[in-house]
């Protein structure tokens, strides 16, 4: 678990997770969600649609934007205000989806930190969008 | 599982499901996603923090409105085009999240459909935000 202060988040600063989208880990969050869609879960209605075959919930991939966000930028201490997130293109099973969070601003008013959120598949940009988050300030030790 | 075609969606129509965040869905939801923060984990860490125990992961509560989209309204057919979100108050563990996501526009054009999705713990407001989905038109039958 990694911990960024605010005041080491310059714009640009970024990190990443992978992830390996499942049909266990659809099905898991079917199951967390509540989301049973079968465009997720069920092949044979998937094939009817313009997928073809089963696609991740889009709030699946998001869900490994949390997960950027909260263990590795800024990570522990990391308060989510918000996120919005575009879904540009569909996830299959089997993906490997790389989940980037880089830096693009500060306000140092609210020690709010806002972050470009990109998950890609290959060099397929799979969704888009920004997060702001509170950041805790370095603790000053003064005695 | 319910399904709205475009042709149904009234600015104003609305559906909502109902969810008890539990330590276990909490911790369902760090496996799935990879976000294991100690927030949400770790009741000792979560007493050191502003929140004084442990929350509900911001994006365990967006996935709550993925399933009122997937499942309620539009439901099937759904493809989901964009969210954002803004969280606005922490979810304890033993709250029931009540989400709703209630059709604001409608773009003729591309058959894509704008819900505000609101998240209530009782009277307050804990997330709120705005939802895009591609909704299929009702079939026609001419013969």
């Amino acid at each position: 678990m990694k911990q960024y202060y605010f005041e080491d988040l310059e714009p640009g600063t970024n990190e990443s997770v992978k992830n390996i989208v499942t049909a266990e880990l659809i099905k898991a969050f079917a199951d967390v969600s509540g989301d049973n869609n079968p465009l997720h879960l069920d092949q044979d209605y998937a094939a009817t649609t313009r997928f073809g075959k089963r696609i991740a919930h889009g709030a699946l991939t998001s869900s490994f934007i949390s997960a950027v966000l909260g263990t590795r930028i800024p990570g522990l201490g990391t308060v989510y205000v918000s996120q919005s997130v575009t879904f540009l293109a569909p996830v299959y099973i089997g993906a490997e989806i790389t989940t980037t969070a880089k830096v693009i601003r500060r306000d140092k008013v609210k020690n709010r930190v806002t972050l470009e959120t990109t998950c890609m598949v290959d060099d397929k940009k799979v969704a888009e969008g920004e997060a702001v988050v509170f950041v805790p300030s370095r603790p000053s030790f003064e005695e």
